[in-house]
């Protein structure tokens, strides 16, 4: 389905390495699903931790799933030996994120040497239903020296 | 400071009611600063848990108290028996999220009875310094029939 | 292709004579393409009136087409007596805008009663090929009392 | 007021013959007013052409001068011989803009060597009194081998 080369052959392995150093994400509970050249597709079961005062899915924890899900999927794009940073993100939060599970689709639009525009849309899972929670647009860019 | 004048004038008991009822905001440590009207500030001490790969703040954690400041500024501005929702947000991270403590500082730009436009301006304190790691733009919607 | 139903039977006409309403249109010579419950597109032929420093389309150009396609998209699904107007959005330009004519393919994300979400993606087409100049996502309220 | 040192001691220069190089300023209208390091303010009178379909100023009118004047105040601090592009900006329409000349105050909130984060806030002018229509957040980035 996916139409981008990676320049790194071990890009799964990086993306994977580099998950599993993020304290945050172990502490949501979340999960990668899949991973491939240009698209990285994350999940967060819900707990009670995780929600705002109306019981939802917090707007940040939507939020967070939807970047990382975008900064691996820029990464499996990136040479050996570069690292991945956030440097914006904008998300429209379409309806209560409320479910039994949330998954992140991250996807790149427009891979660049430096910047790399990729978009994510997250949902909400309710038995078989699935309900479209948030959109997000997202600029990655590519360092040096960092590792990932 | 202030220039707001709030329609519902315990608006500091509602903003503290519904900050306690956050589990997310309990689970990640954060705690209400400041609350005046069309003003909220939120910390966030740091732990080892809200870190991403590089062991920065994780944008997602940077986003999520940006997003819940904006929230809570708005809402002591909305009148009696009405909720705050965010309907969307922009963020630009400046510079890695890298210190002790995280402040964000939510204010209302421009109130209004739907919509309520914000901006907050996170910074990380490292000792006596500060530095301002995130700006956010958010919509902030006011909806009867929910409580906050 | 269109699931969308639209609430006032007349959208399209409703949609041609506001956009006749604008004058900014007829300046930069926009087009309307395509008109259809819940999605509108909009072209723009190059002249040298609209180009920035280097040449291109002004980004503020290709901002002003996809806003447009994406008001007038949400505008199909809104009841008789109503407006649209544009609350915030985001565009991530994505390659420069050059080309023989700018097309903005506008669509509804998430219908509303008082917001909907849109994204818009602007093209440039040389020839026979087409890129991606930009992706943007959009809010639109819809106003009792104002007529489009 | 402003702390910024140039690199370009020609910056104005640069920022004026650039500005001069844009047709679609002159098809608008549109003035600089102030150069300054990191902080470039530009005007727009009124004219018919310049509307949507409820007489304000369009939005992507608004948008246009916005990103021009946080472009050249980026550019004001980048090194001789490199050129300014907008990678991606989101706008918040605060209020109609409607008055006899648009104003956009764009400013540098964080220098970068690849990337500027900046700021523009548009006012309407309505005699003595000045609304506050817009404000945006940018990114500009810093590319070698295009001339500004």
């Amino acid at each position: 389905m996916s139409t981008f080369k990676p320049l790194d052959p071990d890009f799964e392995k990086r993306v994977r390495d580099s998950f599993a150093r993020q304290a945050f994400m172990r502490a949501l509970g979340a999960e990668l699903l899949q991973i491939v050249p240009g698209e990285v597709h994350i999940a967060l079961p819900h707990k009670p931790d995780l929600t705002q005062q109306h019981g939802y899915f917090h707007g940040g924890v939507v939020a967070t799933i939807a970047d990382t899900a975008a900064g691996y999927a820029a990464l499996t794009l990136f040479p050996k030996g570069t690292g991945v940073l956030t440097t914006e993100f904008k998300i429209n939060l379409l309806r209560p994120a409320e479910g039994e599970r949330l998954v992140a689709r991250g996807r790149v639009i427009k891979p660049g040497r430096t910047l790399s525009i990729c978009q994510s849309d997250v949902y909400a899972e309710n038995g078989e239903r699935e309900s479209h929670v948030a959109t997000v647009l997202l600029s990655m860019i590519c360092r040096e020296g960092i590792k990932d």
